[in-house]
C-alpha cells in the first residue's frame, strides 16, 4: 500500500517500486531538498519561534530550546510536510485537480490547508467515529470527507480507491519524501537560530518529522545527535540495531495517550533516513512521562501542546543524561497543540485511552 | 492605606498627600516616566511576541493583535511594574534594603522576581489558605512569606506593620506610579509593532495597567481608543461618568473567575490618569464570557492564559462593535497564564467559584 500511496504521487520520475525508491533516498531526501521545500511553503508556513525558560533550564541542568510548531498552520508541523507534497505536485502536475489522504489528525487538517492554499481538491478518509471537532476542523479547509470502516486497511483502501477513481494524488502522512523534505524545515530554521545544539530529540510515530529532521541536522550541524523518543510498544531502538524494520505488516497503532505518534511502526521510505541519521539510543516513554511533560509544558512555557510534544520535554528534562551528560544545548519539537481540551489528561485518568 | 503604601516607597519627593499626589499625577505617570521604565526594566524583561490567528480574525470580522503577557517572566505582566518599582525604589534610596508588599497572586511573584533581581529583600504578605503552589512560586524567587487573615485590611496592616519595622518600601500592586508606568511599556512594545491600531481592550482590576496603558496609548496614538473590560460587578463605567471613585471604601472582592481582577474598585491614583485616557464605554463580561475567550485562546492561540485575559479576548471578538463598529485592528492583552491546571473553567463547574 506504501508503494501504491507514493506511486499515486504521479511524479514522473517515481516509477521504481518502493525498495528501489527507498534506496535512492539520498538523492531524495537531501538538504538542497529541503531548502527547496523551504522556499516552496515560506508564504504559507509560519517561521514558529524558539522558546527558552530559565525555569527549565534550572530543572533540566541544561539550555532547552523549544521549536514552537503547536504555533504552527492548522496547530502541528504537518503543515510544513503537507504544504511541500501538495504544492509539489501541483508543480510536477499541473492537471491533477485534487489530493487525497487518510488521517483522522493534524496530518488530515495539513492536508486539506495545503489543497486550499494551492487551489486543488481535496478528499480526507476518515474512520467513522471520528469526533465531531476533527471533522469540523478538516471541512473548515473546504475538504470533503469520506467515512471508513475505523482499520488501517479499510483506510488505504477507500484512499486507493478515491485515488483511482477521481485521478487525485494520495499524500501519504509521513512516507513520502516531499512530506519528509518539509519537516526537515523544522531543523533549517532551529539550526539558524541555535547553530550549536548538541542534541535534538524528536516525537516519533511514522517516522516523517524524524526522518526530514535528523537528516537536516546531519548535513547542517553533524556534531548535534537527533534522538527518537518513543511511546512504550514501539521498539524503535530494535529495528535500528537490525538496520531492519521489524515490526509487522501491516502496523498497528499503540495504546498510547500520544494519539499523533501511535502509528507503530516506522514507514518503509522513512527508515533508512531515520538508520543513517539517528543516534541508536532510543528514549521510550510511558504515558505518565508524557503527560508530566505536557503538563509542565503548559505550565511553564505556557504553551498549549499535545501530549507527544510532552514525550520529548520530559526526554529532554529527565533522559538526555542517559545518552550524552556533557549535551548542555538540547533542541525540542513542541510537535503539535492540537489537543481535546475537555480530556486533559491530567485530569482524565489516562486508564480511559 | 493607600497614602500610606506609596508613602512607604520612600520617594523624597512624595511628600504630599494622596489627593495632591493624584492632582500631579500628569508628572509622574507621562510618556517620559514609561520610556524611562522601559530602559530600567529592560534587561530583566521579556518583550513579548505579538501574536495573531486568521481564525480569530474571521471570527471577530477584524484584525487582533494579542499582546503575549502570559509568556512574561513570572507568568504575567505584572512584572513589568513591580521591576520598575522595585528598580526605581534602590535608585532613589540605596540604603532600603528590601521591599513588602501584598498580594497572593501574580503581584507576589512579581515583586519577589523584581527585589531578587535587584539583590533586596522581599516579604510578601498572603491571606492564611493561600494555595501551597502559589506561596511556592513566591518562595522560589527567595521571598520571605508573612501569613495574615484572609481580609483585606489585614493584608494592608500586616504589611504596614513590617514595612515600618523593617524600613522596607511598600510595593502596592497597581496603585503606584512606577508601578502604572511600568506597565505602560506593554503599550510601547505593542504600538512599536502596530502603530495604527484602532482599539485596545484591558481587563482591569485595581486599573494600574489600564492606567499605565491607556495613558501611553493617549501619547502615542491618539486615535487608538483604550476601553476597560470588567467582570459584572465592578461598575466602572459609572465612576467613570461621574468622574468620580463611587466605590465604597475599603474596596472588596468580586466574585468572579477571573482572580487576578477580583479587586472591585480602582485605585485612587490610578483613577484620574484613567479618567483622562479611557473610552467611557466600559465592556462588561460574565464569568461564562471570559471562560468563553479563555477557552478560546487556548485552542486557537494555543496560549495558556487566565481568565482575566479571557475577558479582553471574549470583549475583542464579540463586544467591540457595541463602541466602535468600524474598528479594523484591535490590539488585545493576554494578561497573565498563571492558571490552575486542574481545575480550568470549562472543566469544573463555574459555580465553585
Amino acid at each position: 500500500m506504501e508503494a501504491l500511496q507514493n506511486g499515486a504521487r504521479g511524479d514522473a520520475d517515481d516509477e521504481e517500486d518502493e525498495s528501489a525508491r527507498a534506496g535512492a533516498e539520498g538523492a531524495r531526501v537531501c538538504l538542497a531538498e529541503v531548502r527547496a521545500a523551504a522556499k516552496r511553503i515560506s508564504a504559507w508556513i509560519h517561521r514558529t519561534p524558539v522558546l527558552t525558560s530559565h525555569a527549565l533550564d534550572a530543572m533540566a541542568g541544561r539550555q532547552l530550546y523549544f521549536k514552537a510548531e503547536n504555533l504552527q498552520k492548522t496547530g502541528s508541523f504537518k503543515a510544513r510536510g503537507a504544504c511541500n507534497a501538495v504544492f509539489r505536485e501541483k508543480e510536477l502536475n499541473p492537471a491533477c485537480g485534487g489530493v487525497v489522504t487518510h488521517s483522522s489528525g493534524n496530518h488530515a487538517q495539513a492536508v486539506a490547508y495545503a489543497a486550499k492554499c494551492a487551489g486543488m481538491g481535496c478528499s480526507v478518509v476518515v474512520p467513522r467515529g471520528t469526533p465531531r471537532v476533527k471533522c469540523d476542523a478538516i471541512q473548515g479547509y473546504g475538504a470533503d470527507l469520506v467515512f471508513c470502516n475505523p482499520t488501517p486497511t479499510a483506510r488505504q483502501e477507500t484512499c486507493a480507491t478515491i485515488a483511482r477513481e477521481t485521478g487525485w494524488s494520495v499524500i501519504h502522512s509521513s512516507d513520502n519524501y516531499d512530506v519528509m523534505a518539509g519537516q526537515g524545515t523544522i531543523a533549517l530554521e532551529l539550526l539558524e537560530e541555535v547553530p550549536d545544539l548538541d542534541a535534538l530529540v524528536v516525537a516519533t510515530g511514522g517516522g516523517g518529522m524524524l526522518g526530514g529532521v535528523a537528516m537536516t541536522t546531519r548535513a547542517l550541524s553533524p556534531n548535534c545527535q537527533v534522538y527518537a523518543v518513543e511511546p512504550q510498544g514501539k521498539e524503535l531502538a530494535e529495528s535500528l540495531k537490525a538496520q531492519e524494520r521489524l515490526w509487522p505488516e501491516p502496523s498497528t497503532f499503540l495504546n498510547t495517550v500520544a494519539d499523533s505518534i501511535r502509528l507503530r511502526a516506522v514507514g518503509p521510505l522513512a527508515f533508512p533516513v531515520i538508520c543513517k541519521s539517528v543516534n541508536p539510543h532510543v528514549f521510550t516513554v510511558t504515558d505518565d512521562q508524557m503527560i508530566d511533560g505536557m503538563r509542565i509544558t503548559f505550565e511553564r512555557l505556557k504553551q498549549v501542546v499535545e501530549a507527544a510534544s510532552g514525550a520529548g520535554v520530559y526526554a529532554a528534562l529527565n533522559l538526555i543524561g542517559e545518552a550524552q551528560p556533557q549535551a548542555q544545548k538540547i533542541g525540542v519539537v513542541l510537535c503539535g497543540g492540537n489537543v481535546d481540551l475537555d480530556a486533559l489528561p491530567w485530569i482524565t485518568p489516562s486508564n480511559t485511552y
